[in-house]
């Protein structure tokens, strides 16, 4: 199977990375940023193009949301199957006479972090069964966790990442802030943080909850709230506690 | 040195669980639950009064907030140290003619999870050098990471820990209300939110973040507004993607 991914972000990069490290054959790489390319077909060896895009059977398209569509429309092969790799979008938002599918990998990618690719959640969809199983096969080569999940699905999916990953990065980000403005070194958190995940895996996250709001210390919350200096922490910090209070119906 | 442990909760249970790894002698725990002093008693093997305070060299305080006063009058010897293990209350909280001091963990404690204690940050404090020298120590047979910590340090500390952890639990448990809404297992984000912890170990939580908001994707950010049909989710993910947009200037 002839395998040609669109790209050179940090999907398609880690998309890369894995197909090299199961030796699975990459046909080509194509994408705008050449320096990004160069440096995949040096790690990966896998030959790039900035202007033609070869004649494959699959297509994957690892690009932000908003350039799918666009790009989507260089692939002019028939007989191709395209898939993208957004959870937030149908797979009809492909513009072409080709199969359309779906190949969303359940993980934040960052270049410069490396992966653990086999617990990864993959999630595909396609309109018939050959296809299906053609990126079920795929994904499970390079994931032990491989799901069917149409679009209907995979936005929730999306949606809840949202909350588990982005917003959980932004609250470390803003509490970094607050421990750099009393010179508290973030690294003294890191304990706390990790033990915080570890305990829902055990735990479920509802009966983990700790912390002054479901204990409903009136004086916590006011002691917290009278040390916030900045106006974005104190919105997070009210919006947060009302929530847990209201999930606790304190 | 006789050290007693006041409090039967999460903090107790796991500093007497400590203790007794590192074969630290416990004279006493004293609290007002009978069977949660049982269980330690069967546990760890420490004798506990939920009558009679014996007298000590060194108490620690390890209830709620709001109990630490009242439970600090019982203490009547003028020759102990005593120690609570609040982040948000001033040593002088405490009331007795004894020496005051704090000993605190930065860790979320649960008695069903176990815990590495060589990993959690103890910051204590105490007026005099001696005393100090003497949580130190102490601190020290538990864990490798002791600090000396005022009260203006310490509530920021605590401060930074609800957001990093309190605020993190609640995203998933709300994370979890999503995905349970439609059927979709919260284990497939696991490997997620494992990544978006191990991530801040190796890059700036600012640097690390993705997501619709910091790529300042209206179509996604309305798309999920739209997803969202409760109250509680709306206000986070509102609160939240603005600040990530005040952070990032978009």
């Amino acid at each position: 199977m002839r395998i040609v991914i669109l790209g050179s972000g940090n999907v398609a990069f880690h998309l890369a990375k894995a197909f090299c490290e199961k030796k699975i054959p990459v046909l080509q790489i194509f994408g705008r940023n050449e320096t990004a390319l160069k440096e995949m077909l040096e790690k990966f060896n896998i030959p790039y193009s900035i202007k033609e895009l070869s004649e494959a059977d699959l297509y994957i398209i690892a690009v932000n949301d908003d350039a799918i569509a666009g790009i989507s429309k260089t692939i002019i092969s028939e007989n191709a199957l395209v898939a993208h790799t957004s959870g937030s979008l149908p797979k009809e938002i492909l513009e072409g006479n080709y199969r359309k599918a779906s190949f969303y990998p359940l993980q934040t990618f960052s270049k410069s972090k490396d992966l653990t690719y086999a617990d990864i959640p993959f999630f595909v969809e396609a309109d018939d069964e050959k296809d299906l199983d053609l990126l079920k096969d795929l994904a499970s080569k390079i994931s032990e966790n491989v799901m069917i999940s149409d679009y209907e699905k995979r936005k929730y999916i999306h949606l809840t990442a949202v909350f588990a990953c982005n917003f959980v990065n932004h609250l470390f980000a803003r509490a970094k802030e607050i421990s750099d403005s009393q010179n508290i070194p973030f690294g003294y958190f890191l304990p706390l943080i990790d033990e915080t995940v570890q305990k829902i895996n055990e735990i479920e996250p509802r009966s983990a909850q700790t912390g002054p709001a479901v204990r409903n210390d009136q004086r916590v919350l006011k002691l917290h709230e009278a040390l916030i200096t900045n106006e974005e922490h104190l919105k997070i910090y009210k919006t947060m506690n009302e929530s847990i209070k209201k999930m606790y119906e304190l």
